[in-house]
């Protein structure tokens, strides 16, 4: 989008109600597609403004809280760069510093942190049937200290990852998917591969191809989701991206070969993740501290892993994509064969050719965040924009 | 407050001085009336102007620094949301990654954090006899610094917690009082009880039933302390709180028992400490290394503890204050029986009614701790305050 | 520098041109000297700014990084309060908490958090011949993903101590020496001793006494490095010392006492540091985890080190120097005997002297580092301030 090109689409973001004022951002498939329009053009208007050097400061004052259960780096700091952007401070609540260790409920937690905070970014993505779980009661608790006007603002949890989606990874990948393609209308007909890939780790979560599969059904794409035997998903955004499917012309399957995955297909997302069965195991294990069961279920999930080394994202499998040219994706960090692995999701030569444009895949994340801050705070976001373009101000000096 | 009552507000300021400038804030003993009453108005003016949604961002740049010697979640948040509406950004140091563990001296570390910043915020309440003289040592050290021109301004300490006092938490707890019964005025005559309670863990600071007797006898309230045999407080505040009783026309007494203590009260504050004896020796024994005295006067101390399991909060007791009706306060998180633990400082009840209340409580921190930094740190903070008044500028957009 | 004479520094300072604009500052002794008359002036241009109070926030958004990989107090702070005096929101990367632990390359990591981001700053001096290798490696990711157009700009790279240099720390020493002399050309033929002193501690950075002979050698100083028999520095910047005091007309010379060097010296660097063979080996084996030969160096070194401990900075070497009254300059925290240990790189007396002015030559390092920013960062950085001079926004109300 050119400097030119703003006004129109700041006309255009006007006529898209995002339906969440005052709520939060935590799974796509609960929003309507004006939802997720709002947030893609949202985003592509402040990087375009960030192109143009125009300042995007519209809190004076205010507050992004994180908390992060489990590591990140471009999450963390994209949450921070996109609340930044918008004028917000941000800081990190490291649960093992704070009163969270003395056995402090989370629905005070969740207040205390909150007085005069925006956003609370939240990542946990750890333990199946929980991340989802904890979100809603921090947006409980915020509820109901703002209706008992305890809270002068309510301040919007944005899911920087849980147990079922990924949602400011999956909007940065439609994002780029839109990108690519010219448009979102252009997705129609095309075809997505979701696919499992092997990784020397077996844990990793479920989050990212659940999200994805969910949101890019919605857009008439037909999305096709494969993985070794075992290596199911949960079941709500599996049934989200079937519903979707079924309403936008584009449909969902899920198949047992990268290679059938991978055949005449636009986009590639090949990527390691966790039996949703294991996971399940294993966060029961965690919570009852049977630790030798813990480790024999560890051993075999290794084990079984090790039997799917082939589910490699290789030159012969790019091969078969349409013209040979398929969009690789990835969430990253990616397992490379030979640069970060001995034998990973993905071979060099693929990854190397596609690098760059996995890091423009990530660039979107923190203009998909502080587009998100803008739907769940702002009555009236793409008027707060246009003042902003009017305005003018530099964003950086010359 | 409402917005029209800002500025009338802001006028009555004006004829108060708070008389530290460029100092600190530590014990609110110290410091006569006019500065207490200052904070408290002055902290309601800011919470008003959050509320008409005015920028009070009174700073373009500065820093707010903070240190935390023990957990923190509220406090540590307070101060940063406090710091943050005034235009301050801030930052933690974290004694086990900087040059404090090699050895380097309080006084040189004060100046080296102090060169471009207004406030440092410390909570150092762990050791009996310490965390006061370890804030003196850096309130020293500025002092000396900025008189040699090392520091082109003198950054303000604010207590955040030491072993005599907490001042950001009895100022929020008054403030509380204030809204609850209708002013400073209507506190007269009313009868607070600051009574100890039974928690699982024995050491908690001593800090919270000093400050608040101290600081709510000089306001004419019959402040009632009340605790098991042994339990004794630090002198200072306790001198502090009689001699304020008998100025202020109010009374200050320790009895021995919960229910005379809530008998008619119209609000109580029942909270676990540890005996000052008890603290006193930790602290030499943790200084000195003796580990095996250490284990022993832990069991012994918990052994004690253990007896007075009936020192909680419950709805009998509850029944015994003025109308049955008294305001429950706690600095949480309190031990709520059945809830964060099998028996604690108060029932699961009397709490569960308290609940929100205890977060309105709580919400006076950040704009307590703000009212402090505007005292210390501005030659004329009403006039301040007038000009972000006649600016308006929108502290967040629509 | 009053505010009356801003205006004649700001326009000497258009004639200036830095030469590093978008890119890194890494080395002294790579840039021309405009580059370091630049940084200087710049510093104390903003300094007066600061003592006018008058706003130097240019930027409305954008973060400052930071990555430490070893302990810091004052350049951290330093880093911080540079950024936020020029309007930057800074963040630090931990490297635990992120993916770099899940072996996430450095390229990656790197274009990972520099999407909004001006500055990174970096210290990396542990391990001799790899954390100036380590910056280099950030800065061509950095190069590679802007010149992709991944990045929207390209931060700045600032080298908050790496193996070879320690910049931040050496223009601040520089700018002490100014302040102290009266200018930079009053330096020229002033002797400067650079010496090795006792710690109890073997193994601290060579990259202050290498980063204060390459650059104090340039502007005409006799400089003169001192340390016992096997105590090399690295041949970079020493041979980079040679080659700018032949240029400047002033001279440099290795001795074998603390005597030789102190006889008439203007000013003394009295400092620890570890042996560059014994670094290398300590590097190599870590490295490949020979912890035994490890524990057996580290007892050679100390044993070593223990023969020079009469290497003190005491009274009677400073009566020695010129009129007895050298500038006694530290980095700090220095081993002060009696004070942080048994016997160290100076006596109590001589440190006790020179402790606040030790305290003025740190002030001048969150200058040094904004200036390091405005020279990267901004094509007309001069301009840019006399903007803020014009403009006159009080940065801290009255």
């Amino acid at each position: 989008m050119t400097r030119e090109e703003i006004p129109a689409a700041i006309d255009a973001l006007k006529g898209l109600d995002p339906g969440i004022h005052d709520k939060d951002f935590l799974l796509t498939w609960q929003y309507p597609e004006a939802t997720i329009r709002f947030v893609l053009r949202a985003a592509r208007i402040l990087e375009a403004l960030v192109q143009a050097n125009i300042s995007t400061r519209l809190f004076e004052t205010g507050l992004g809280l994180s908390i992060f259960r489990d590591k990140s780096t471009r999450t963390r700091y994209a949450f921070r760069a996109g609340c930044n952007l918008l004028g917000l401070m941000t800081e990190e609540l490291d649960e093992s510093t704070s009163q969270v260790v003395h056995g402090e409920t989370v629905r005070e937690t969740a207040t205390m942190i909150g007085f005069l905070t925006e956003a609370i970014g939240i990542r946990d993505d750890m333990f199946l049937g929980e991340g989802h779980r904890y979100m809603m009661q921090v947006s409980s608790a915020l509820c109901e200290s703002h209706l008992a006007r305890v809270l002068p603002q309510r301040p919007a949890v944005i899911n920087l990852q849980c147990d079922l989606d990924h949602p400011t990874q999956s909007l940065a990948d439609l994002g780029h998917l839109i990108s690519t393609f010219g448009g979102l209308d252009p997705l129609k007909g095309r075809k997505l591969a979701m696919t499992w890939a092997y990784s020397p780790s077996y844990g990793k979560p479920l989050s990212v191809p659940q999200g994805v599969v969910a949101l890019m059904a919605r857009f008439g794409m037909h999305v096709v989701l494969a993985h070794p035997e075992g290596y199911d998903l949960v079941e709500e955004p599996l049934a989200a991206a079937r519903r979707f499917a079924a309403e936008s012309g584009g449909s969902f399957r899920v198949v047992g070969s990268m290679e059938e995955a991978f055949d005449g297909a636009d986009a590639v997302y090949p990527k390691s993740w966790a039996p949703a069965d294991v996971m399940r195991e294993r966060t029961r294990l965690l919570r009852s501290g049977e630790q030798a069961r813990l480790a024999a279920l560890e051993s075999e999930a290794l084990a079984t892993n090790a039997k799917f080394k082939d589910w490699e994202c290789n030159d012969a499998l790019m091969a078969r994509t349409k013209g040979g040219a398929a969009l690789y994706m990835h969430c990253l960090p990616a397992d490379v064969t030979d640069v970060s692995c001995d034998s990973g999701e993905v071979s060099r030569s693929v990854f190397e050719r596609a690098r760059l444009d996995t890091y423009r895949q990530a660039a979107h994340k923190p203009f998909v965040i502080a587009a998100m801050i803008l739907a769940t705070r702002l009555r009236e976001p793409a008027s707060a924009l246009e003042r902003c373009l009017e305005a003018a101000r530099p964003r950086r000096p010359a």
